[in-house]
């Protein structure tokens, strides 16, 4: 029985034996670092079939491995048999990194591991070498796969848009100017930006390069005199041709994206004598193109852009209220299709939720793939609802929408719970513990300077009371059109020690999931704002940008302060409030019923 | 008008010309990294008078500086006047640091910095030689101000004792056998103990060569096959020699702590490849003497001390009994003075409760200097008090103290705020929301591997949400009969990934200070415990170990909640049953009224 992945790793080991290669590493990642790369970049898919979002693979001459983390252990589990690859677990105990995994192979003598060096990050590489002894070397094959791909996607090269200052608040020429401050104040010539929202964002340009994220796979070279935008893939449409014409009306150098090692050599040969590059999202490919005289340090732009302006607050305002209709129309049609016993699956749920937000004026598309999910689904935080015979919902139980939208002036990025008839009084508490966390977050007053990691106990805290817990972070920021993951804070159990400030849009989304029984989850948006200062330092809190009721219904009341139940009917009053004249009659009546205080 | 320091300043600057040093940098440290030093390497105090606990000083031809942080700000300005020294604040913003200082200093040409290698960590060395240019050089001078400072004490001996397993619950053979596992797990032969509790602890013995901290100046060299400390300093007393001869019996060999520095490079020579070495406490002056062959990793003893074993345990439940009874005599006695209108003063009190502590068996002086502050004087949350002319309690307001006993079986630290008459509603506020966040870290439930740093939130967010704070951490570790801070784990803002384990004992100390009004804090010890384990991992609580009632009487009720004030009336019903068997008659019937449910 043959399997085509059986057959590629086979294809890959007669390479390997024709080059004189020991072990080859691929990841799953693209040359700029991201989150979630282009179909190009999906080499650990096309290999392997896994399709998790985080995977690399190393193949020796006896041995295929795949190292992912446990959101991923169930996935490998059904899609590796046949394939030839076994499973690696990572972040368990007693796991063996892939750094160290090679140095032991490679105990016996010289040892060539090749690696595709536009898709592995400096660090990694170097992690590698350290790790490996005296006769270890890396070798870097940029595409290697390529001869084995034949199909294979070119660099993706989607209609390019630019935004203007009524949307983004502030122009790429002030932007730049800030930028080129920056770099001065460092003591350099140039950056290179290399990660793709910091191009999207510096230039106040958006792209469909990637599956959800609006960005232009490009390398963005800013110096103190030139810009120069490594970009250019071919002939242009229409409409990027525009967008090019505007950025070199504004002084803005295009160049072919291929261009862009040699292109940068030159400039430095040229004067270019200190390059500031942020060792994240460089790859090693690049890094070693460029040579020595690099500054590696993180790049100013995650911070400013996470900081939004005023204009980007009042859009992200408005968009939270469209987002908001199109949910509370989603919730309530759902529950009259079930009222009428009428079958809805998790994915007829999704395409509705999908077809509500698309009629919303400058709908971009989703954020990121909608989780819908029914009964024990929801008890998967990362469940991909199947597109063909996906659970059918019943009149019990919970059900959990995970789903956000990109709009020309927004990203939006939503969770919520809901009853669809009887509960248990296990996912009655558990709906209510997580509720106690989220709110317990969402009310946090904090001193400036206090990071997320620092903030993240307290919506943790009901749970923990009750030894009940979540394994993932409790908050992630958000872009405005741009990433729905975007650094550089969050709020989790890590050290990361970035400051909530204000402006900054991070998400609340504290949850519960019960193998083979039931998920919870409540996740709204919370943007950071400045409430005063006194003796005690400048205090900060946040206001909720997301507006869609929660449901009270199956709330477990003691379990609530009454401080807790005020915030509660607080939120659901407003957005009542916010949305009701936007609605149909029907819906309304149906929003107020929902909404009245607990 | 001449000052002595003014004198000590010029006589070093003297020493300076003679020797051709542009600059010379002393610590508050002593050779070992310790927290307090002992007289002979309070330099820093010796030349300037500033005696805060932490401050390092600069001296140039032109200029002469004290480095030290907010607490000492208000000492340092009362101290420096005449001294010719300046203060330097640290950990503010626009705050420069003696590295970047001195680098700004030699910006025109060669440049040599005179320090004493011995109290100076390879760190301190490392981040000058970084921040300084080629010319610049530092110039390890051990010892330098022996040709000024006639008097300087020597290197102590204080007398030596040992502990029995009874108390320790672990030999010292053991111990030793631990650690060759350690090191040989890391592929060494040997590694070097520098730290003075890491030494007295792994040794099981004490002794009194520091203030507060019952330690034994010395280094230790365990290797795989030897044991050597170097500890001697000329003729020993009978006592220490009994020690001594103990220690022999068990296979240690004793050499002299002078000699430290020769001997470990003979052991380097003869077969000592690889030796472990913790930075963290090795000083330069000896790295610069073990050449190269030195493994830089934390030292293992930290972590392991911490958790203690089922004895000390034992021995810290009944300290903390002990110490409780003298407290709870200590507040009587307080209260019944001010009643019958007797004058106490802070230093009375203070006196008081050291007479108290005393009479306990097994009392080896108090664990620091015990603070005893009334009214505004309690705003100074390091406030020391006076010994002559201190402030006089008044019937009215708060008075803290924060104080500790070391016994041969344990250490303790205890801090209770109380009011001595009428309070304003701003006291009675701020006394309510710190004792909220003190139960709320007291009693949280949380999962293994929950680090401090991820706690420290619970004993804040009741100020924070009434915009108040405190600029302290909130927890750090307690030995038993060892330091009164001891690491690994603390509970504060940092970003300290070690978790808080079973077995470790932990303060929990949060507080309010209002400069010229009044101080609140509320500190007991707190031993980690294991709760049990379930499908969301194993959970983690708290015993409070501290026994003393909380004052109630000013309490805000409406500003807990009904599960805050159980806690509060469970623990205080505990303190009673517990010690009102061990008090007489009139004490236990005040404490039964003290201890009266909210």
């Amino acid at each position: 029985m043959s399997n085509i992945y059986a057959d590629r790793l086979a294809a890959l080991r007669g390479l390997m034996r024709s080059r004189g290669w020991d072990a080859v590493v691929l990841t799953g990642s693209d040359p700029h670092g991201s989150e979630y790369p282009a179909a190009r970049w999906k080499q650990v898919q096309w290999l392997t079939g896994f399709g998790g979002e985080a995977g690399d693979v190393v193949v020796t001459g006896d041995h295929a491995g795949l190292w992912t983390d446990s959101r991923y252990f169930v996935e490998a589990g059904r899609v590796l048999p046949g394939t030839g690859f076994e499973l690696h677990k990572t972040r368990i105990p007693g796991a063996v990194p892939i750094p160290q995994w090679l140095a032991e192979k490679a105990d016996e003598g010289p040892f060539v591991v090749a690696v595709d060096g536009l898709c592995q990050s400096v660090a990694s590489v170097n992690e590698m070498l350290s790790a490996g002894g005296e006769d270890f070397r890396v070798l870097d094959v940029p595409d290697m796969l390529d001869s084995l791909w034949y199909d294979r996607p070119s660099v993706p090269s989607g209609t390019v848009i630019t935004l203007g200052e009524e949307m983004t608040g502030e122009s790429r020429e002030d932007k730049i100017l800030w930028l080129r401050g920056c770099i001065a104040e460092k003591g350099c010539d140039a950056i290179l930006l290399s990660a793709l929202d910091d191009i999207a964002w510096l230039l106040n340009v958006r792209g469909a390069d990637i599956p959800y994220n609006p960005l232009v796979v490009s390398w963005l070279l800013v110096s103190l005199d030139e810009v120069v935008w490594y970009v250019g893939k071919g002939e242009p449409d229409a409409d990027t041709a525009d967008s090019f014409a505007e950025l070199e009306a504004d002084g803005i150098t295009i160049m072919p994206y291929d261009e862009a090692a040699l292109d940068l050599a030159q400039h430095q040969g040229e004067g270019i004598s200190c390059l500031w590059v942020d060792p994240s999202s460089l790859n090693y490919h690049l890094s070693s193109a460029l040579g020595q005289s690099l500054l590696k340090a993180p790049s100013p732009v995650p911070l400013r852009r996470a900081c939004k302006n005023d204009t980007e607050l009042e859009a992200m305002r408005e968009v939270h209220l469209e987002d908001g209709l199109a949910m509370e129309r989603f919730l309530f049609w759902l529950e009259r299709r079930l009222e009428y016993g009428e079958p809805v699956s998790e994915r007829d749920a999704a395409d509705m939720l999908g077809m509500l937000r698309a009629r919303i004026p400058g709908y971009r598309g989703d954020s990121f793939e909608t989780i819908s999910a029914y009964g024990e689904g929801a008890a998967l935080p990362h469940y991909v609802t199947p597109e063909d015979d996906a659970p059918v919902l019943e009149q019990r139980g919970l059900y959990l929408c995970d789903s956000g939208g990109q709009y020309l002036y927004g990203t939006t990025d939503i969770t919520r719970t809901i009853p669809l008839g009887e509960c248990s009084r296990l996912e009655k508490e558990d709906y209510t513990l997580v509720l106690k966390g989220h709110i317990a977050l969402a009310r946090a007053v904090f001193p400036k300077g206090t990071a997320g990691c620092h903030l993240d106990v307290l919506a943790r805290e009901p749970l923990w009371n009750a030894k009940r817990n979540f394994g993932h972070g409790t908050g992630h920021g958000v872009g405005t059109f741009l990433c729905v993951h975007e650094g550089p804070q969050d709020i989790r159990q890590n050290t990361n020690p970035q400051p909530i400030l204000p402006g900054m849009v991070t998400s609340d989304e504290p949850g519960i999931y019960r193998e083979g029984l039931h998920g919870v989850r409540h996740e709204s948006l919370l943007l950071c704002k400045e409430l005063g200062t006194n003796e005690f330092g400048t205090w900060l809190g946040f206001e909720v940008l997301t507006l869609c009721h929660i449901d009270t219904s199956i709330v477990v009341k003691e379990l609530l302060s009454g401080d807790e139940i005020a915030w509660l009917n607080a939120y659901n009053r407003r957005v009542y409030e916010t949305l009701s004249k936007r609605l149909d009659g029907e819906v309304t009546a149906w929003l107020e019923d929902k909404c009245r205080p607990l």
